[in-house]
């Protein structure tokens, strides 16, 4: 079970996350490309320190807003999308070359991300630009109970799927996130290990109504935005290597 | 002797350049790459413009500045003027990967081709950043009376280089164009194409002063923005076709 | 009935619009604020010719999306939308104020227009925005069979509408603007010609179905895109004054 | 003795300083105004903060860069920095108003704030931008030897200036401040003490040579990045307020 997480989310002056502790303790690093975080310099740098763990990298693109940190739906044409895209996937990849790394993986952002694991017309439009780029990439998704859905969506583009699991969410029945909105969403940290254990002994969630829910889940979302979020980290790690 | 022309410089719903109307008659197309101009549906098109009537592409960066259309300096340090070319160097090349098509040079745009010309640390910045770039890419410069030593300082880079001479612009005794705001500097269409022949014919233009500067030029840098620029291009490819 | 037109939506280098052809006809001038078009140089220019010409001022914020030039809905919550509204309104509002011009009026632009038209919440917001801004703002909208209760909501705020019709789109039988997608919504010049006629002496226009439907419109929106559109511009210009 | 300090520098889901903890020790809050830091949300939650707090608000705009957050040089004509100027401060001017609050003043950011103390023509230029601003607005520079040539310049322009000193920072033989890339620029918190004590006990400050340079200033610039920063200005206010 390796773990991923967001990171070259700063932007100019601002800093966010703290990539430098992270960055040593995960499996997978998620980069911004630039158009709801990160810079050409925050990439640059991004890579360099993913290069130095050996952090597999993946693309994070998202929607042109970075005002609103690509949290806001936006409603593009499947090919401004697909556009969009292209251009992200490209300037990390490029950037990636520079440091002798290779790009692996994309997991989209935010609103898109959101948006993609709703809306089949924009899972579509993500599979085929993911697809259509010349280079070798997976996309990374939710693993939910649609999963083999999306499996066969995916072999149509031959496309590889990478199927995340969120240690610190709740789940609804069919495997999709609670939102943040709602009140016990976001697990404190004894639940949190708890699914944890619970996702690598028996390969489920319990869900919001308290059923048992299968995933299958190739990799854990983890967050690094303070000294908690790294120690918990460290902790989850030790519990998948212990396995 | 090849035509270049900057292209690709539409932004969103803005209309700038006749992209199709110049694309059948040239031979290397400098496209935007989203800083000053260009976004990644203009990209796109362009691109597809390009492999069309089969014509070689090129990177066009830019200072990031799309309100001044990168035509006013900017203090980037080394670092950050190098990742800024190296992230729009590979989101072109991407993008052009995705059509099937090869990039096969950079020529900076605007104020950061002016600094470029103008100061050996920029230039430097310049050449480091295209010949580190993982694939094999070309630097396009003014051809000038120092030439041989840009010529020189590539080498150390293992850069090759591309001269370009301007049509359309006179010329000061070491080979810079003469500025925009001085009058006479721009050439009506007669001293145009008496200026294309004399650099045909004898390798040489001449200057401000009435100098004859010998330039040697492997490209032509002309302009599409109006009906009687596409016209003024077709005449210099005649020209240049029948030697 | 006045003649409302946007103007000030080019950008750095790029044109849009015969803004300067344009302003001498028309009678209120829609001024973008810099977030869909415009920027503080554009705005400049467009307020001076709005003076030159005695035009009243009004605002025409958007989505903040250049790129999309505001024609991509956003998913900004109430507080950001406000946000959003009253710092461009105050932008142009001040820029106004140093050329001793007074703003008189907001009209949303685009994809904010339109949802404005379309969604109740939305168009509270906006209603309460203008609202608030501490100096005297009308609110233009689209002229609907809806009117009268956009009028009460209006009145909750203590503002004051200025309802417009289009003079070139063919209407839905509840006053809506029939999408620009379908075939026949856009009307060429003599069914335009017709429509205004219509409205002016009847105070209805024809809908897709054939229905007579009753639109009180102080103005009419009209549009300076190319020369055609400016002859059109004096042709209504000279039916709405021979009344 | 007035402490001011820049605030309001976050941007979208980036925090930027501790304004909420700065805020009710200062006297005049700097607040940016979506150029370099800021936007509109931001600037609608630091008036209101300001407004809690009964803080003097003034404008601090910028070169629009936020990648560069305002701290690299650009090269604008006169008429696009007035221009600019005016549309930031119109901005904030109207958001305050929109909560009750009036804009006081201006404090340039960043690279433009260095080039207007350097260069007499940008400091003409936003001169006339701020007396030309039809509403009463002072003008925040730096105290240096050339205060009175500045007093006498914005006479001129009927402008009125707020001389401002810096408690942290190292000063020329002519009251520039020394380049922070300069070590011993920064004074470290006893060197730091010692130079408000002086200024306000002899209203001189000891230059890098060790001369006693005397310096008129209306106001002490302090920074809230940190916790150390929070307890510094605490010390300084209370040094300030015990004269």
């Amino acid at each position: 079970m390796k773990l991923n997480c967001d990171l070259g989310e700063s932007f100019g002056a601002w800093q966010m996350g703290l990539d430098e502790e992270v960055m040593p303790h995960i499996d997978m690093a998620n980069i911004a490309c630039g158009f709801h975080g990160g810079d050409s310099d925050v990439l640059a740098r991004t890579l360099m320190l993913a290069k130095q763990h050996n952090v597999i990298i993946g693309a994070h693109p998202s929607y042109p807003d970075k005002q609103g940190f690509g949290r806001r739906s936006m409603a593009l044409t499947p090919q401004e999308l697909s556009n969009c895209l292209h251009y992200q996937i490209a300037a990390i990849e490029g950037m990636a070359k520079v440091q002798g790394l290779n790009l692996e993986y994309v997991k989209p952002h935010g609103a898109l991300y959101n948006d993609m694991m709703a809306d089949k017309t924009i899972l579509t439009t993500v599979m085929q630009a993911v697809a259509s780029y010349p280079s070798p990439l997976k996309l990374m998704l939710l693993a939910t109970a649609k999963a083999e859905q999306h499996q066969q969506l995916a072999q149509q583009y031959h496309l590889e799927l990478i199927l995340e699991a969120f240690a610190d969410r709740q789940y609804t029945d069919d495997g999709q996130l609670v939102s943040r909105k709602i009140a016990g969403s976001v697990h404190d940290k004894p639940a949190l290990i708890a699914q944890v254990k619970q996702l690598l002994a028996t390969g489920c969630v319990t869900t919001q109504s308290g059923k048992q829910l299968p995933l299958h889940a190739d990799s854990l979302c983890v967050h690094g935005d303070n000294a908690a979020g790294i120690a918990l980290i460290q902790e989850i790690k030790a519990l998948c290597h212990t396995r």
